[in-house]
């Protein structure tokens, strides 16, 4: 939830529900195929994590998904999309309901992903940085044949490391930027923000992925905030040095792995623009979503081929999205003009 | 002033005080030299025409110039740059005690451009749009030697049916679009802003200018818009189909003319970018002024020059600017990074 300090930072509460899901169950939650529900966002780019990550791992029949539409009000995240205002599984409007099944007296922040117990209702986790990491090291049971290592045990500190820059001058960074309360803090931000956007052009400039010759984890975090960068944070959040399309390397990295199957198709340009621009009145005051940015770069070729790598390791491309899963090509990057 | 009509539309209140400063004097008010005082605003694109104007046709000595402060409350432009927060010739620390020495109940937009006659201290026009056409076309008794024809006789007609275009779709539409009260009216505005700009290209690709061979009050027209773009108006009014920068032929016709001698000697980006973010707090509610964009490129080759053209007719370019009008290098298009 946004929030911003006496110095005009925004600070986001971290304080997630940290259960884990995991092989041993040692919380009370073993992984069981068909028992949970990933509750999602197409908007949210930390939802947007364990949406690509499932995808990738192709576990889409043992963890179902609901989606939420992508606008909310001050009680959160709806089922807005589904028929009946309901999630089918789930049976209820709010994702808020599913908190307060656990907690309640819940009075943190209802935010996706979340991931509920189906049989009692109750959320068992929001913890997206853990969430997408137990996806891969957890759930194996049910990893489809030809999954990728995303997380592989031997690059794990490197990724960790380069995580955590990632987070807090890129991903949480265009948010920093964008709700600052002072000309100080929003420009710190901005400083951070394109000062690791420079670090990590020049370390993509020879290599194609953020970690060894495959994709993972670390790229999955940085691509979710690229994808949104001139569609959302170049204007909303005054992250506009320039945009990420005038940022050669990063952009053609993007796109590369926009064009690979688990991400791009993963991406509601509609869904992030209205999320962004509708719910955020405190800088948007009448809600207007602008019709930029044209998509259809997103598209292009990107010759990252050139620098190697094999995207999926020993494993293989996830076959496409379900029908039911499937983004509307309408808010997708088909070419539109 | 913003208004948004009972549809969500941006109307602008074109009700200017007409009184026209002329060679034959008859409203009162001739072509004198020492007489009269411009009042601008670097912020302001429609006040930036007749820095323009002024300089490419040398009339600083006959029309001299005070310059308002960025920002400004609901009592509208102040004289916070100069010692004392005073206007040093008109004495007065705000443009609204001009238009009320002319008129006690004035209740209309106090604007820049204005022109106050110095001995009585009363505004005698706003109209922004006749006074740069009066400064080419009243004031000749006054211009420099090498003056540029800027609305010669036999172009007028093209000249007028430009403008006209320009005016509503891109002066006015990227407010239109800015300030639009429903996503309807926004989106018309997008359409027809991104339409003409794209007309625009087409004109531009295959000659230098708007119209004839030679820089015309067209061409000012159009830049005083252009150079605030990317600035300004992408971001802040949501004009975000992509950047100047990312539309080569308006992009380069930008740049010629930035690097025209009277154009972006003009400019102050820092002046532009407070003035839109600080004081439209109704669509930027903290007032946080965007760090970019990186404005280095303003500065690059154009190429423009292999399409001919005589950018000053059988005149001249002016000389630099006198020290007391020159815009601070940290406020202009040096490269900074």
């Amino acid at each position: 939830m946004a929030y911003v300090n006496p110095a005009g930072e925004f600070t986001r509460d971290q304080r997630y529900i940290a259960t884990r899901i995991t092989a041993d169950g040692r919380d009370g939650f073993p992984v069981e195929t068909g028992r949970y529900r990933l509750v999602a966002a197409r908007a949210c780019p930390w939802a947007n994590r364990a949406i690509i990550v499932r995808r990738l791992l192709g576990l889409e029949d043992a963890l179902s998904m609901g989606v939420a539409g992508p606008t909310h009000d001050e009680r959160s995240w709806t089922f807005d999309l589904d028929p009946g205002g309901r999630d089918p599984v789930l049976g209820i409007e709010r994702l808020r309901d599913a908190f307060l099944a656990r907690y309640p007296d819940y009075d943190k922040g209802i935010t996706v992903p979340a991931i509920v117990d189906v049989p009692t209702g109750k959320v068992v986790t929001n913890d997206f940085a853990q969430i997408t990491i137990d996806l891969s090291t957890e759930w194996r049971e049910f990893h489809r044949p030809g999954a990728p290592e995303l997380y592989p045990e031997k690059l794990r500190e490197q990724i960790d490391e380069v995580n955590e820059g990632v987070f807090r001058d890129v991903n949480n960074g265009v948010y920093r930027a964008g709700f600052a309360g002072t000309q100080e803090a929003y420009e710190q931000a901005y400083q951070r923000l394109f000062a690791r956007l420079d670090e990590l052009s020049e370390r993509l400039e020879g290599r194609r992925y953020l970690v060894g010759d495959t994709i993972t984890e670390a790229d999955v975090r940085l691509f979710t905030t690229l994808v949104r960068f001139d569609a959302v944070y170049h204007g909303h959040f005054k992250c506009n040095r320039n945009k990420l399309t005038e940022m050669p390397v990063l952009w053609a990295y993007a796109r590369d792995l926009f064009q690979t199957p688990g991400f791009g198709d993963t991406i509601d340009f509609v869904h992030i623009k209205r999320h962004y621009y509708e719910v955020h009145r405190d800088i948007n005051p009448r809600g207007i979503v602008p019709a930029g940015p044209d998509l259809a770069g997103w598209l292009s070729p990107h010759g990252r081929d050139r620098l190697g790598g094999r995207p999926f390791g020993d494993g293989t491309p996830p076959p496409p999205p379900r029908p039911a899963e499937r983004v509307p090509a309408a808010h997708s990057a088909e070419p539109s003009r």
